[in-house]
């Protein structure tokens, strides 16, 4: 009998996406306390809340959430083999929010929807959006996303799709921001974190150097990338890769995300929920040997509807290689990206606030 | 008072081998849900059965079992100190079973029996056959295997053993293949893997190339087999290696196995179970920076008596280094092993069936 | 407005401390099986208590506590930040004892204060010593001990402090050591170990060659320095260590101290408790790439009051560098450090004792 190619799967390429379509995700994934073991392994975040039961407790958690990325990698990790297998770049993130937070022995699963297509004008390849979505065993909703990335066409002769382009919100309203159930902010200890400064503390235009830096291996970026059951072959297969333009296997762009979230700890100690990605783009690819950096910008400062004990921050923070942060690298004088900068991620982030 | 050698092991020598000797390796182990959580940032294996409570309650499992490859990487693990710390070669492995699943929280036990012998004939070494059982912490056999190794002679003058080679069953009867109790292959979800080939979809000579190639690196190898607790020093030791024959640190072959096993995923997604090892060899040796891919053939299909709801296939498995698979690599012209194949592994595997 | 560097912290320097200066470090952390998975994944520590819940409950645990080891490195990662962010060297240890067992869901913070002072000659630096404390969640000590290191200061023209050099103990008194509560000695079965050395088969004098090496990697070093988050620079960043007097990262003292302690188990294969810390130096920095060999020599043997199954040894582990230890390195015939000892580490073990 001939070889059965149809078992093993190679991704879906451009033609693939309708408009609507849905995608149930492979792979539903119970993330356990070994899971947020090796997350803490692979970034050394701080934050005190998934790192301790006793300050999740005092905060009014039943548990010690996993860390906010920890389950956004895990969501975002079975969307891969249907949306992202032959993915030529991931182009941007927006309107992301974190809803019911994630405990160990919660199961997730994603499901995506087609929300845009577009093909390039070079008919080699188009634009998916996704919107993405991560549940728990209960059907809650743990995460809620738009990504797009530019996909491999099959055939260049294949006809476009109809061009359509969903309306992204520039910005996740802070009025929409979810609160886990049960917080109390005025209970968080700030000797938890080992900073006193609360969301009162920061005001937009302020810029914070995170000043550590983190030189990436190849085995910590591919451990984390398999943890999250990431199939991509540009993060693994460097005999593939050698033959490519990067000639290097290309770090995945979350493990980035979560090395600068971890760094922001020094200068954003107390920021200990992340509620929503109002942006991304991962600006330059990552290899292993590269330092990565990362500062921040205060960008808005919202109080939240009801609560005098927590408010929001709306922050971009920018990561870079082999390049410490003391002078905020972000544009080059030409108005384009400075050449040290790998990521540039707008969030919303929650923190207790004083009371008074 | 002079060094006590007496104290520090250094492994048994041929001669130390007698036949029908009993060997009780030296440290249980608890395994726990991190030991599963390095088992994927290891493997990158998205079988749904051990990653997700959620799918193994539902195909009748009282929780999620971790890795069937943990769980002989564990049990091997407790050998290697009393069987193979000077061993030249781990030439194979036959009449392979597992029995007990392993849940988290179980403690793991292994004890072998010698069941051959035979000096090679430059009277240096000796092959010895052991079967090794792995038990839980109830007594409750979880694997069952032979394997048989090259172990150096302490002294080449010693006399040779009688030469007593096993009677070694060619494949595991698939009548005799344990079914985990309480499983329900019909309730099996295939939107857990994400494919619908159930068993009947697989047919002898069928070969499948599982695309996906990974680069092994230091870390991870020594990482896994330390999980394990594998103390052989040619995995570990780079001083010591650097002076021999490979220069190389030698990666473990069960690592290998693991690889090709999570590679395999692409186009056996629901092979849920491994159930026997009918034989395997390691071909080649396997060093770091070597991308592993893998291939199989379909051998049997064999119908389990008693069940409608699930059916085993026979599976030869075909790890490669640096050579992805899609000519499905295994002999050269000449007859001879393909220089590129690390590992030829013979294994049944259960799947659910369909309802019908 | 302006960068805000009053977030991001920098570490206290020299004159920033003050004799009898009370440190309550930041983030709580609860330990759990994930880090201890990790634990042996790092080390490959086959010590039968942690490693087994059935080894542990036959000796009188109520659990499998996690190894003595992580349980330090966990209350030593929370000093960082505040005591040794700007060390220039990690000068020695003292004073340190193991008390509460120390339990995967368990929540270690620890507090330190600060004992001693003492510019250094040139005026550059400063030595600071500590004593340090970490406590579980119910306030019990898990760990107590005395570091000193050596401090940059901010500004040479800084005053100096009076100083105040504390007078430390040259060892432990084993009347002081502290046994976990309920352990039963005679219970323990060699088995689970492998060996049949028990407190009264090591003497004084005797050495003992570790036989095995472990060559380390970036990532190892790395991910087992983060799990305890550790945020020393020095670890992490080549970017910055580049242009260092070592030019490269800096191997974490304590992940040679677990190695050191992992090998220990071939011949020490019964000291299942780490209880008390005598004195400790790093001599020498360890870098990636270097393989670490360990020997030891038994220093003291001592009863235990009221005790006839357990007993303790002072046992003093040499780590060497690119060295197997058949020749007990330790110092040259100048009478200086030998040139491959990395580590030089007078500890107080448990053995029990053999029922007579």
């Amino acid at each position: 009998m001939s070889p059965s190619p149809a078992k093993a799967r190679v991704g879906h390429f451009f033609e693939d996406f309708r408009l609507g379509q849905r995608l149930v995700h492979a792979v539903p994934r119970t993330v356990t306390e070994g899971d947020a073991a090796l997350y803490v392994a692979f970034t050394g975040s701080r934050f005190p809340v998934p790192c301790a039961t006793t300050a999740a407790r005092a905060l009014g958690y039943r548990a010690a959430p996993v860390d906010d990325l920890l389950a956004f990698h895990v969501v975002f990790g079975r969307t891969v083999a249907d949306v992202s297998l032959n993915a030529l770049a991931n182009l941007g993130y927006a309107q992301g929010r974190w809803l019911a937070p994630v405990f160990p022995g919660d199961t997730l699963a994603t499901e995506s929807e087609v929300i845009g297509l577009r093909e390039a004008s070079n008919g080699q390849a188009g634009v998916v959006w996704v919107r993405s979505v991560g549940r728990n065993q209960t059907g809650a909703v743990v995460l809620d996303y738009v990504r797009w990335v530019l996909v491999a066409k099959r055939d260049a002769l294949s006809p476009a799709p109809v061009a359509t382009v969903p309306e992204l919100a520039a910005r996740v309203g802070p009025e929409t921001l979810v609160l886990p159930d049960g917080l109390d902010g005025f209970a968080y200890d700030t000797a938890v974190s080992g900073s006193n400064a609360l969301w009162e503390d920061y005001a937009p235009g302020e810029r914070i150097d995170h000043v550590d830096g983190v030189t990436i291996e190849e085995a910590e970026h591919m451990m984390a990338t398999r943890l999250y059951q990431n199939p991509a072959k540009v993060h693994f297969d460097q005999h593939r890769q050698g033959t490519s333009k990067l000639g290097r296997r290309l770090i995945y762009g979350g493990h980035v995300i979560s090395l600068a979230r971890a760094l922001s700890f020094n200068g954003l100690a107390n920021a200990f929920r992340l509620a929503a990605i109002n942006g991304g783009r991962h600006v330059a690819p990552c290899v292993a040997g590269d330092t990565v950096y990362a500062w921040s910008e205060v960008l808005e400062s919202a109080a939240l509807s009801g609560r005098a004990d927590l408010g929001a921050l709306r922050v971009r923070t920018v990561a870079t290689k082999n390049h410490p942060c003391a002078d905020f690298p972000l544009k080059g004088a030409d108005g384009k990206d400075h050449p040290a900068v790998l990521l540039d991620l707008d969030t919303w982030v929650l923190l207790p606030r004083r009371r008074g």
